[in-house]
């Protein structure tokens, strides 16, 4: 008897599109191609629209440069960073797809410790199609992986979890740090494999890295906008951190859920701590007035979509940060130009509910 | 030269009690011997007092059964359960030092990855004597560990920490489940060794179990009451649960830190899932109604002591789930009557305000 030839479809390959932002050609991919390949890569190129980003053989893509960018969104292209990885959000725009996995073009794939290779994009997969539990905290972590559970003590009206709208990854080697910690530890390498997923509980803010994140595009990426970064701005290398902050927020108050953890890349290259001081310093004082504003937003209950949230978050931005920056207040501007590109670009869903908020918010009930 | 014998002296030797609550011959001391000999244990004896307990040679002890406990606190012994190893809190008691370990004796040496003997006592100080994060989430876990630092993002104001009063550590092999998970899952084991240390976010409550748990008994050692389960009782298998939410209110409120991770213990032998059913039933459902309402407590300024806070917390408890079952009005009566006898006890630490609540509340500043 012979047995039929059998295709394994890789999950999601219809419904997730990788963005990856570069100024260079994406010989990168080469080492991603087992992983990769059956997606659509959407290439958002940074810098000089003339050069030629040259993409691997046999991958699907699109690639938009900044002509592309002005051409498609008109003058609403300035809510779109230039020379600045912040750029990748305009993926996030055109992509069609209900997921999407950003990833940058100095990541490698990393081993775990037995020595097999990570596939990233496989974990961000689970991760996502799997519940987040931010109402409390589970001691032995994620507990719907396989030989996991949730421990005595955890209350079960809390186990089927909430919708999972933000997976964050980690990095081997170069850790991610700011300028000063690069600038006092150079020679730091993470080297230690953590093997755990978990939820970031509701309530607690966390900084978000863009380089290997995994996110559900229809329910979270609205919010999922890289604020204005690089030429002509004051400020650098705040883009992922921003839109961390409002996306957490926001993912609280409809009820979704924030993981972190498992997968890692191999992050290959330090970047120059001297130019990213430059860039960074403002954020560093900054943000010891942006984490307390995000740290007490309250959103009213009428914002039921992550449009809703995030024009109310812009308003917030302008009222309460505008003091310490007159950037605050053309960031918030350009929060707005983002929603409405969002929804010019997507029509569909511009108003459709938050369907895990509907259903059940998932918090325990309050006496 | 003949090089001068050196003596390694163990980290807080004089300043750490171990806590055992015990219904057995303590044989399980012998896989310790190399880690806990050094320092003094507390045995706490449970059911019947005429029993011999044999605790191996060369530890240093002291045991106190049902007797002893009578005879010590006189009327202010109902405080202590009886048949229930809730009795461990009396320990906590009587102990006169700054540290407490407390290990069921039905947990072994763990081994790490590769291969090498956990010390879970020398793990737990390291947790506690190191500062933990609970304002903002490091992605990188643990920052004060070795090869690990605050990511790109952090607010800098935070990086100082504040001081950890406990360290809630886990098990490999039989996992801490409730009675119907264990019913449903009789053959899962904990097999994954997760390298990591992390702060329990502020605000987030988690399930503490009292198998392996280290705190700072100065600062938050009144708090630490397992309240009244076993014997007469209509509960038992939440007395670690309660002093854990107590507890992580109590650290929220007053600024202190709860780290959960590292290290692991080999937990050997599942107990009877039948007859925990029995002792868990009435907590499964009150925990429904018990944990909105720790989520929602708030303690006034005033209280800045550990005491204050717990005789505050009773009042609430009173007034608050008195309705659900008249059970929890018993136990605010006891509550009460723990920190009596805590001050009779411990008088020097009556009134002592918890220098890191004077300090600073390290929380980032709100607009």
């Amino acid at each position: 008897m012979s047995v039929p030839a059998t295709t394994v479809i890789p999950p999601l390959a219809d419904e997730l599109d990788i963005v990856i932002p570069t100024i260079r050609n994406l010989d990168f991919l080469e080492q991603w191609r087992s992983f990769f390949q059956p997606y659509h890569l959407i290439i958002v190129q940074d810098g000089d629209p003339t050069k030629t980003i040259r993409v691997p053989e046999g991958f699907d893509y699109e690639l938009y440069n900044r002509n592309d960018i002005n051409r498609i969104l008109g003058p609403k292209a300035s809510c779109i960073s230039f020379k600045d990885s912040a750029c990748r959000c305009f993926g996030f725009l055109v992509s069609k797809k209900k997921y999407i996995f950003t990833i940058d073009d100095d990541c490698f794939v990393a081993k775990d410790p037995s020595g097999q290779e990570i596939n990233a994009l496989a974990q961000h997969i689970h991760n996502l199609l799997t519940p987040a539990t931010p109402f409390f905290f589970n001691t032995l972590y994620d507990p719907y992986r396989e030989g996991a559970d949730f421990v005595r003590g955890y209350p079960f009206s809390l186990r089927e979890g909430v919708t999972t709208a933000i997976s964050h990854g980690l990095w081997l080697n170069i850790p991610d740090y700011d300028a000063p910690t690069q600038l006092v530890k150079p020679l730091e390498r993470n080297t230690r494999y953590v093997d755990a997923v978990m939820t970031i509980p509701k309530g607690t803010l966390f900084p978000m890295c863009g380089m290997n994140l995994g996110f559900h595009r229809e329910l979270i990426g609205p919010a999922m906008y890289f604020g204005l970064m690089g030429d002509g701005q004051p400020i650098g290398r705040y883009d992922d951190m921003w839109a961390g902050w409002c996306a957490k927020v926001i993912c609280d108050h409809l009820g979704l859920g924030v993981k972190t953890g498992l997968p890692y890349i191999w992050h290959s290259k330090a970047s120059n701590p001297f130019v990213n001081l430059k860039k960074e310093y403002k954020g560093i004082y900054w943000q010891e007035e942006i984490i307390p504003f995000f740290q007490s937003v309250v959103l009213p209950k009428e914002c039921t979509t992550p449009q809703k949230c995030y024009v109310e978050l812009s308003k917030l931005v302008k009222e309460k940060l505008g003091s310490v920056d007159p950037y605050f207040e053309k960031l918030s501007g350009e929060m707005v130009t983002w929603i409405d590109a969002w929804n010019e670009l997507n029509p569909s869903t511009d108003g459709t509910e938050v369907a895990a908020v509907k259903k059940t918010d998932g918090a325990p009930k309050k006496k």
